[in-house]
């Protein structure tokens, strides 16, 4: 098993810890600009990007939460793990190879005990996550531990993942960025899953979603969460299928059942689970123009009808809360009838099991199980809002975590773009996460160049959603890198770029000489037509006018006092 | 000069010609799909994507217009230029290489003869420009000549630039789009820019501004016209610049004045005019952050201060629109006090110069004299709204167009993406026309792939917007699309985006059989898991509850009618 770390582009940056109570130390990217100043940005890299920490990927990141997950006292080690799949796995020598050998023994809540971070909010306490996020976000820790405890934020954190640096989903913080990676049937490799993985983070995604669905998702899943500084999501009932051999027929609650305890112990901080499918509501998806578009919804639709029995997530839901409080795994309530095209947008079909997911989210919360609403999709601008109001209404502000959504289905190829657009729109009216699209979807699989155009483009929506709400933080950067663009700070303005090699790359293919990074033009123009060196001018004359409307204010004072001299001027 | 036209990637496709009144013949490229149907959209590309048609691009593209123009009889051909400057071009024989053969004599209006579209739209006139562009965007002629005469559309169309074919820019129509290109001091020859220019309208680009800066100005415009089939725009300025080697100190009315009237002999449609940018306003933008970024717009100001005068493109207007009216060209009045970064989006300075804008459309209104406004530039998209609602009111509904905005500023490499979310929201909120930003925008030149990368970003935008806005036309290409991609009909998915060439490449790295181009799954999910197929059995059951739906209410009837047979059913 070797995978390659690319190093980080970033030269004139490197990461500092900024020091919390208890011994919390939050990780930041600090850029050094070359008029002496620094700007500490959001950092989701994880220690991959520290030089003087040497991770070996086949023993994982250091667990980072290891002593607050102890300290709590309400977990325990378990001998051996309860998933059945887990132990047979665990016994097959032909495994060898590709297992991951250094995990931890799983934990579990004793019994009788809820170990969500919604569970200690709701008691008050504000724990050593709540802490890091605080200082992590620049809010109060009592401002996050109250967020939790409502259920319009959610920290997603396995006692089982302690290698996660901790991080908040909700609508009164910096909105995030999921990046979805996976093998698949067809591709893909443990090792280019890892790579991806940090790869994602290493460009910003705040999450990762492991959709596997090919051969021994098992033991990529727990070589991807051992190296994973950020939370890691699945959707279960992919594998569960794949443990009938893609049967849906033969799925049942026990096969899914134990697919929760697995991945729960491996440490999945959120499950997607289409529990809001409910077979009265497949028939709403017929007349669409493009039917049930998500997977896990389609799967458990056509389980519905072979059996003609109710949805076993929906049945089991009371079930599946008791494990995921046991882990401290998160609902992603997942949006299975989301609509596959901007004509199937905000439908009868879309709204009924949005109102489900809203009844569901209060069955959670009861358990103080954390949750988060999955919304679509494809959606044409002007039914955004309304998606996100009524999502707030329905669902009672759990948090919403949208899939783009694409604006124009009519660019194959450039759905990063489309969906872009949609994602920076219902940023700003609300959605706490964005998942994002890369150019390759409906065409094939994200390749390491498509994760990275797929994590850029969402940096950029969840930025600019961030603007828009006038998140406190959210608008230095973009200020500190104008300033640097004025005054032709060329290296400052790459540095302070969220991509600073290829905007590096782009300025060099016009003018690669040296001298022509420290020149106060650029090849936009030319020497003689800056519209920056002549707004120079303008402040000199400018200037020049107040001085002049001073030395008038002053000689009017001058003559008012009696054309005395030294007398001190009365303000 | 020899230019390369890039073959289209359109395989499936090719030109239709719809008729019209007067022989008018609208052109389309129709999309064959695999299904058997077919579907039509709209066309910039003119006769270079003809494969009937031989164009040597050193005689230029046929005149289509010309008989039009010639049969309202109210223009002259000019025996020789009134541009002094382009005698003395014409004089050079150092130019003898360089220059463009074929051209015809330059035409301007009759004496005392206006010969613009709003005064034909209002004295009640039809013309065949009309005509085309109804039926090219399927509204009634009659709603073309209202909106003109209202001076909420503009139809670009110099009397010497007739191979052009007729568009519009209007809120009440397709959102367009447009790419700038230009050599400047730094780089680029004649024949790239003709090819950027063919390749940007190939793509889609509906006019394209020719930004030079470099050598040969008049000589690059020139073999631009003769081949565009879209309206041409430029900034005056930057020639009239270049004529007193960049000496800002050097430039009067009598330079740039010449400058209109050579620029609207060859055939400019339009012209950015920053008229608006007045002495008092320039200490408006001196505490900014980025000061004036508009190259027009600080050219002028600093002419205003060198001279400590008011600029000279607002004092002498009312020539300005006397020169407008001779040849029909649009005013596109300039944003020279336009924000260059979000912090300084819609402050003093800017609102100060659009409420001159509007004043001054009301002048050349007066003259007939078709305008546009534009616009930034910078936005954050929470001020998007603010920006097009204040530009509706000053400017009395003249079109607006605008570059972007972008949304945020920190993605330097990335701006086409950043500038496509501002672009999509104000095009949904009102602007006719969007001007494109390439991933070059403040770093470099676009190369070809750059122009290519920014021309579909913004037909996204474009598109995004107008089925945001409801255009009756707008949703059937995302439904037909979309259908296509429902049922795996691959090809046609290609075909139909944007891009098919790219749709089609990304979709064989994964799965390059030919075999796949028909297969019922993709890459992403697999043979197993496709939850497009699973969804035709959601029909067949929905179908089946319908049939049994059916039968039991026909039981119910058979019952209440008596239980008797073949009595006809009530309805």
């Amino acid at each position: 098993m070797s995978v390659t770390l690319t190093p980080h582009a970033k030269a004139s940056s490197h990461k500092v810890y900024v020091d919390g109570p208890g011994g919390i130390r939050v990780p930041m990217r600090q850029i050094h600009l070359t008029d002496g100043s620094d700007i500490r940005v959001y950092d989701t890299s994880g220690l991959h990007t520290d030089p003087g920490v040497a991770i070996d990927v086949r023993t994982g990141l250091p667990r980072l939460r290891e002593p607050w997950i102890a300290q709590r006292g309400d977990t325990l080690a378990l001998d051996r793990s309860t998933s059945e799949y887990r132990r047979m796995r665990e016994a097959d020598p032909g495994l060898e190879a590709i297992r991951f050998e250094h995990g931890a023994r799983p934990r579990r809540a004793k019994p009788g005990a809820n170990v969500t971070q919604m569970h200690y909010a709701r008691r008050g306490d504000i724990t050593p996550e709540m802490e890091f996020i605080a200082l992590r976000e620049g809010v109060a820790p009592q401002f996050v531990r109250d967020e939790v405890a409502r259920g319009r934020a959610i920290i997603p954190a396995n006692v089982n993942h302690p290698e996660s640096e901790p991080m908040i989903i909700g609508r009164g913080f910096l909105v995030k960025i999921n990046a979805n990676i996976g093998n698949s049937a067809i591709s893909s490799s443990i090792e280019e899953e890892v790579e991806k993985m940090t790869w994602a983070t290493r460009w910003g995604a705040d999450t990762v979603m492991d959709l596997s669905t090919g051969k021994n998702i098992h033991e990529t899943r727990e070589w991807i969460l051992r190296n994973a500084p950020v939370p890691i999501g699945t959707v279960p009932i992919y594998q569960a299928l794949e443990k009938v051999r893609g049967k849906v027929e033969e799925l049942d609650w026990e096969i899914y059942r134990d697919t929760l305890i697995e991945q729960a112990e491996q440490g999945v901080d959120y499950f997607t689970i289409h529990a809001g499918v409910l077979l009265r509501y497949v028939p709403m998806t017929a007349k669409r123009v493009t039917g049930i578009v998500s997977r896990g919804g389609s799967i458990l639709a056509q389980w519905c009808l072979l059996h003609h029995q109710e949805n076993f997530t929906y049945t089991h839901f009371e079930e599946i809360c008791e494990i995921m409080k046991a882990y401290d795994v998160s609902f992603s309530l997942g949006d299975g009838l989301r609509p596959g095209s901007g004509a199937d947008a905000n439908d009868e079909a879309q709204f009924a099991e949005l109102e489900t997911l809203g009844e569901l989210t209060k069955v959670a919360w009861a358990h103080d199980v954390q949750v988060m609403i999955e919304g679509p999709g494809h959606v044409r601008m002007h039914q955004i809002a309304e998606n996100m109001a009524r999502q707030l209404e329905l669902c009672h502000e759990a948090p919403f975590y949208t899939l783009g959504p694409l604006v124009t289905d009519i660019a194959p190829g450039y759905d990063h773009i489309t969906s872009a657009i949609g994602a920076a729109m219902i940023g700003w009216h609300g959605t706490a996460m964005l998942c994002y699209v890369t150019p390759k979807e409906h065409l094939g699989l994200p390749d390491k160049k498509d994760v990275k155009d797929g994590v850029i483009a969402y940096k950029i929506a969840a930025h600019a959603a961030d603007l828009a709400k006038g998140h406190p933080r959210a608008h230095e950067w973009d200020d500190v890198l104008s300033k640097a663009r004025f005054e032709f700070r060329w290296e400052d303005q790459f540095e302070l770029s969220l991509d600073p090699q290829t905007a590096r790359e782009f300025h060099d293919e016009t003018l690669p000489a040296q001298g022509a990074k420290v020149a106060h033009f650029c090849s936009m123009c030319g020497p003689h037509f800056c519209s920056m060196r002549i707004s120079q001018d303008v402040r000199d004359y400018a200037a020049a006018l107040e001085v002049e409307a001073g030395m008038r204010a002053k000689a009017e004072e001058f003559k008012q006092a009696g054309g005395e001299l030294y007398v001190p001027a009365k303000r």
